[in-house]
C-alpha cells in the first residue's frame, strides 16, 4: 500500500477537529464526496477515545419523540417521552399511536425478570469422557473459578456456569450480572481470567478457546431466547376493548383471531419473533441512546403472548429474552446519546433496568399500533370495497 | 391527556427549527435534559418529511473510516474507504485490520446472487381443500395477478409467488425485485393491489390478511435464510497463509480447526450466523449510510463456509441471505447519509448492488479480523504462559 | 476378525429358515440369548430379499386397533379401524377416545395439499459468481435435465428444481412426485442421472455431491416444514363444544386458552411440532403398515392451528408438512404389513394418498385426546382438591 | 355408533387369543383383510396388559444382525452383534460395513455424558412480576418440592428445576434421573405431585398446566438439543486413513472437505442433525429392543463433529443429546424385545447406560458407512466416467 492510500493518522493527536478534517480531505480526494454535514458535529472529538477510531465526523440521525408512554415498572414509573432516532417515515407516529392506546388502557407493566450476560469458552480434550469429567471438576471448583473471574471486575458477578457437552469438548457458558454496563467486555475479561486459572490449575492443563460460539454475541440464537442474554424483560398490558375500537378501529376479537394466524405463521417461518416489529423501536432507541446497535441482532427476538379476556379486553404481552442495554459505558456518555438518556431519566449508574423497562414498553406500543393498523386497513377497507362492489 | 402533556406540533409548519426547539423546550421542562447537542444539527429540517415525525434534533453518531477495502465485485471494483458509524471502541480498528489482510491476499470477490423482497399475505378459507384449490387458481391467474401488482409501481417487478399451505389457509409469498429501493413499502402496496384484485375476481371473494407472518419483516427467520430477503450476497476470498501469519499471528490450519468448533457450536446454539460478528459491520454501515437500521435483524444472518486449501491458503466465504439495502429512498438522501454513500460511490439509482457488495466485503473483513484475533490472543498467549509455567 | 466372529452367511441361500436359525445359534453362543420368539415368524424368509440382510427372525410388535375413525378425505371416505403397533400402554385407548370425539363431531376432513420428494445435490465451483451463472444454465436447460432424470423411472415426475446459493456452491433441490412409493431411492437414482447429464454437458463439467444436506433425509428440518417432504397433509375438524364437554370433560374455551400457552411454549422451545404428540400415532401406524419407521424423524413435525368459533365450537387442524408414506414398495408387501394396509384399504397402487389422509386423521384424533385429557385431569382434579381443601 | 360398529371387547378377559381372534374376525368383516400373519404371534396375550389395548395380533418386523461392533464404553465393553428391525433393504448391510471400519480402527468410544428426563409444567399468574417472584419462592423451597416429587417414585431423582419466564407465566422444567426406565410416566407423576404441593403451599395457590410445552415430549426441539432429554451420549472414533481407503474407497481428506459442505448445508436447512442418518439405526434398534419408537422424533437429533488429524486419520464423533432409552419397563419385557436386549446383554436393571452406548456406537457406524459410500460412488464413479469420455 502506497502512502497516498493510507488513511491519515496522528497517534499523538488523533482525536482533534484537525485530524478529522484531514481525513475528510483525504476522502474528498479519493471519492469526490463533499463531507460537509458529516463534519457538522457539535462536540469536541477529544471525547471520543474508546468509542471510535479514525474519527472523521458524525452521522446525523433524525430524532423524533413519542409519548407520553405510561410505564408501571419497578424502576420506570410514570409518563415518558421517548426519543426515537430513525429515517423511516411513520415510525414515530405509529409508536406514538400505540402509546396512546396503552395510556388510555392504564399503561404498561414492565418487568425485568432475569439478568445475565455471557462469555462461553470451550475446553478441548481427547475424549468425551475426559470432557465430562472435567465438568465435574468445574462444579467442584466453582468457588475458586468464580473468584478468579470476579478478581477482574468490580461490578460483574458470576452467577452461573452452564455446561454443554459436545463431542470431546465441554462448553462452559459463564453467566454474569454486569450492573449498568452491557458487559460484553467485562465478561470477556473475567472469563479469560477464569479460563487461565482453570488451565493452570487443572491437571490436564486443557486447551481452550475463549468462545466456542455458544455465547452468540451479536447474533440471534435459540440459546439466547431460552436462557437469556442481557436482560429478559416482559412488557404487558390489558388493552381495553373500547379504547382499541375507538383509537384503532379494530375489535379485540378480530385481533385475537389474527394472533392465531400470526402464531402459526411464525412457527412455519421459523421466525425469531412472532410479533409485528420489535426491531423498529429497539433500533431507534438504541441509536438515540448510545447503545451498541449491532445488538439489535439479539435484542429483537422474543415472544408475543396474548389472551382474549372474558369481558372482551385483551391481555397483550411481549417477552424480550435477550435485550442488551446499558446506561453506563459504551456510547452512553457521548453528547447526544447522554441527552437522550437524560430525556427519560436513564443516564448513569443504577438506570439500566429502568431503561430496559422503557424499551420493552416501547416495543409493546409499536406492536399494538402496527398489529392493529394492518387489520383495520385491510379488513375495514376490504369491507367497504366489498360493499361498494356489491350493491 | 391534558394539553400540557401533549407533544407540541404545528401541522402547518412542523418541520422547522422553531418547532424542533419548541419540542426540545417541552422535553427540557418534562425531564430536565439539556438537549443542547441533540439540537446541534447542520441541516434544514424541511428536508425531513417522509423520514421522521415530531422532529426534535439528531443523534450524532461518530463515524470512523476503514480501508482501503479491495473489492472485486461486479459493481464495486477497486479500493474503498468505508464509513462506519459506531460508538464501540476498536470496531473500526478491527475492520481496518481485516481489510489489510484481504488487500494483501488479493481482495474480496463479492457477488449478489439473488434479489427478492417480499410481502406475504394469507388467504383464509373454510377448509384446507379450498385453500389448496385456490392455489391452483392463483397459478393459473399468475399473469393477471402480476399485472395488478405491477400497476402500482414503476421499478418493482413481481418475479415469483410462492405458496405455503397451512391449515385452511394459503400463504402467498410475493417476491419482487425493487431496483435500488429496499422495497418494503413498494411490495406492500403492490401486493395489496394484487390481493384486492384476487378478492374481487375469485368466485369465493376470499378474506385475507396482508401479512400472515411469512414475510418476517424486521425479524430473523429460517425462511429468510433459505429463500432470500432483500439481497443474497456472497463475499469470498482466498486468504494467503503467509499474510495471515504475518498480520494476525495465526496459522490457517489453526483457523480451520477452530472453524470446526464454531460450526458445531453454532448448530448447538441454534445460531442465526456461524461467523464472528456480521452485525457489527452491518449496523455501522447502515447507520452511516441511511439504511433502515432495524433490518440488522434480518441482515446479520448468514453462513460462513471455509476450506483449507492444499497449499495452506484458506478459502473463506460468507453468505448473507437477507441483506436489505438501498441506495435510493428511505434515509439515503439525508445530508450525512448521502455523503457517506457518496464516499463509496453508492448514492442514487443503479447503486444498490454495489453497496450490497461492499457491505458483504466489510463483513468478511471484520470476521477475518476478529476470528483470527481470538485465536492469536488465546492460543499464542496460552502457549507462552504454558511455556513459562513449565520450565 | 477371526472366522468364529463372522456372522454366518450363505450367499446362495441366505433367505432361508436354516440360515436364520444358523445365525440365531451363532448369537446364542455369543450372548446366551434364547431367541425363541424372535424365531417365531409365520412366513417364508424367501420373501425378504430387498428388505433385510442377515435375517435372523422378527420383532413381534403388538397391534391394537382403534376406531371407527370417520374420515372425509378425497381418497379415504367413511369409517376406518386403524392398526396401531406399539408397546406403550394407553396409546391405543387414547387414540380411540379421540376418534370418538371426532366421529360425534362429524369426522375429520383430510386433504393432501402437496406431494414432493427430494434429492438435493450440490454443485461446486471456484466462485459464487460461477455458481450463480450455473443456476441460470440449469434454468435454461430444465427440460433436458428433467428428461435425463425421468429416463430412470416410470412413476417419478420431476416437478421443480429449487436453487439455493451458498458460498461458491449451488444446491439444487430436485422435487418429484413419486406415485405410491415413498420415493427416496427413485429420486436418488433419477437425480444422479440428471447430475451426470449436467456434469457431462455443462462446459465446466462441474464437480458435485449427490447430497449437499438440503434434502435432510431422515432428519427434521426447517426446509422440510416450509417446502414439504413427502406429502403435506392437513387434517381438520370442527369439534362440537357439547361433545368435547361430555366425552372429555373440557370446555372448548379452556382448550383455547391452553392453546395460547402451548403456542408460546413451542416457540420458546424451538419445537418441531406445537401439538401434543403426532409422533405416537405416526410411529404406531408406520410400524404396523410397513413404512420406513426412521421417517418418524421428518413426519412428526407440523403445526397445530385452532380457532374458537363464535358458537363455542372449536376448529382444530394439524398440518403435517413432511409426512412420508407409501402403499407400494419398501415394507408394504411383507405379510403382516400388507394385512394392516388392507385393514384400511390402503395396499397397493393408487393408495398412498388415502393412507396419508388416514394417518393425518389419526394424528388429529390423538392430539384431541391427549390435549383434552391433560386439561381435564389437571384443572378439574385441581379444582376438586382446591374445593376439598377450602371449606 | 351402532353396536355392530363397536370394536369387540371383553373387560374380564380381553388379553386372550380368543378376543384377539374375535377382533380380527370383526376387522375381516369390515375390511376384507385376511389377518392371517398378524395373528401369527408366538406368545400368550396375557403378557400384554400395560403395553397395548384392543390387542389383535402383531406386526412381524424382520430383524437382521450386524457386527461385531467393538465398543469401548464405560458400560458396554467388547464386541456386540446388534439386532436391527427394519424393512429397508441395505440398511443392515450398510451398518455392518461401518462396524467393520470401526473395528479395524480400534472401535468406538461411547460415553453417556448426561442423564435427564423432564416434565415441564407452567404456572400462571396475573403479571410477569408475580411469576418472577414465584420463581424465587420455588428456589427457596427446592428441597420441599423435591421431597414432594420424589415421594412418588423409588428410582427417580429430581436433579434440577430450570426456570423459564415467559409473559405472566413461569415454566418449570423438572429434570430427573430415572434409572433404567425411559421415565416419562415417572416424571409426570412426580412432577404432578410437586405441582400439587406447590399449589397448595404457595400463598397464591397458583393455577398450572402439567405441561407448558417445554418438555417437548415426542418432538424434536432446540431445548432438547441444548439441555438434554433422556441421555446425552457421545460416540467417537479415530478412523484410520488406510482402513477407510481400503474398505470404503474414500480418502479422509475428501471426507473432511465434504464435511464442510454438509455443515453449511445443515445450517442452511435448519436441520436437526448434520450427519447422514442417525434415525435409521435408532429406529431399527428401538423396534427390535422394545423402546418407545415415537421417541425417534427426539432421539435422531444431534451433532456430528470431526477433525482431520495431522497424520491423515479422522476423528469422527456424534453427539446425541436426546437419546431416550430403557432397559426396563415399557416394551422391554415383551418376548422378542427382551430377547433382542439379551442379545447385547442389555435387558433389565442397570443396563440402560450400556444400551445407550451401543445405540450411539451403531449410529456412528451407520454414518461412516453412508457418509463414505456417497462420496465413493459419486466421486470415483464420476472420475471414471470423466476419464472414459475424455481420451
Amino acid at each position: 500500500m502506497s502512502d497516498r492510500d493510507r488513511i491519515p493518522r496522528d497517534p499523538s493527536a488523533d482525536y482533534t477537529r484537525e485530524m478529522a478534517e484531514k481525513r475528510a480531505e483525504f476522502l474528498r480526494e479519493k471519492s469526490g464526496a463533499t463531507l460537509k454535514h458529516v463534519q457538522g458535529y457539535s462536540f469536541d472529538p477529544g471525547l471520543l477515545p474508546g468509542n471510535i477510531e479514525n474519527f472523521t465526523g458524525v452521522a446525523q440521525v433524525p430524532i423524533g419523540i413519542a409519548g407520553p408512554l405510561r410505564v408501571n415498572g419497578e424502576f420506570a414509573q410514570g409518563d415518558f417521552y421517548v426519543p426515537l432516532a430513525t429515517t423511516e417515515g411513520t415510525l414515530v407516529a405509529s409508536y406514538n399511536r400505540g402509546m396512546r392506546v396503552l395510556a388510555e388502557s392504564g399503561g404498561v407493566t414492565a418487568t425485568v425478570v432475569k439478568r445475565s450476560m455471557q462469555r462461553a469458552p470451550v475446553f478441548m480434550f481427547e475424549t468425551a469422557r475426559q470432557a465430562r469429567d472435567f465438568g465435574e471438576w468445574v462444579t467442584q471448583n466453582h468457588d475458586l473459578i468464580r473468584a478468579a473471574a470476579e478478581s477482574t471486575t468490580r461490578s460483574g458477578r458470576l452467577i452461573e456456569i452452564e455446561q454443554y457437552a459436545l463431542a470431546n469438548m465441554l462448553h462452559l457458558r459463564f453467566n454474569y450480572t454486569t450492573g449498568d454496563a452491557a458487559g460484553q467486555n467485562m465478561t470477556g475479561k473475567a472469563t479469560w481470567a477464569a479460563c487461565e486459572w482453570i488451565r493452570e490449575t487443572h491437571p490436564a492443563h486443557p486447551k481452550y478457546m475463549l468462545s466456542g460460539s455458544l455465547d452468540t454475541d451479536k447474533k440471534h440464537s435459540a440459546i439466547n431466547t431460552l436462557r437469556t442474554r442481557g436482560r429478559r424483560v416482559v412488557a404487558e398490558a390489558v388493552i381495553r376493548r373500547d379504547v382499541l375500537q375507538r383509537l384503532m378501529r379494530v375489535d379485540t376479537a378480530t385481533l385475537f383471531r389474527a394472533r392465531q394466524v400470526s402464531n402459526a405463521g411464525a412457527l412455519l417461518a421459523g421466525s425469531a419473533y412472532n410479533g409485528p416489529h420489535a426491531a423498529n423501536g429497539i433500533a431507534a432507541m438504541f441509536i438515540a441512546c448510545g447503545q451498541d446497535v449491532a445488538n439489535v441482532a439479539e435484542s429483537h427476538a422474543g415472544i408475543t403472548y396474548a389472551q382474549l379476556l372474558e369481558n372482551g379486553d385483551y391481555y397483550w404481552s411481549i417477552t424480550l429474552p435477550s435485550l442488551i442495554v446499558a446506561s453506563y459505558g459504551g456510547g452512553t456518555g457521548l453528547p447526544t446519546q447522554r441527552e437522550c438518556l437524560e430525556m427519560i431519566g436513564c443516564y448513569g449508574t443504577g438506570k439500566a433496568d429502568k431503561f430496559a423497562e422503557i424499551v420493552a414498553a416501547v416495543v409493546l406500543a409499536g406492536d399494538i399500533s402496527l398489529g392493529s393498523a394492518v387489520l383495520a386497513d385491510e379488513w375495514v377497507t376490504s369491507h367497504e370495497r366489498m360493499g361498494r362492489n356489491r350493491p
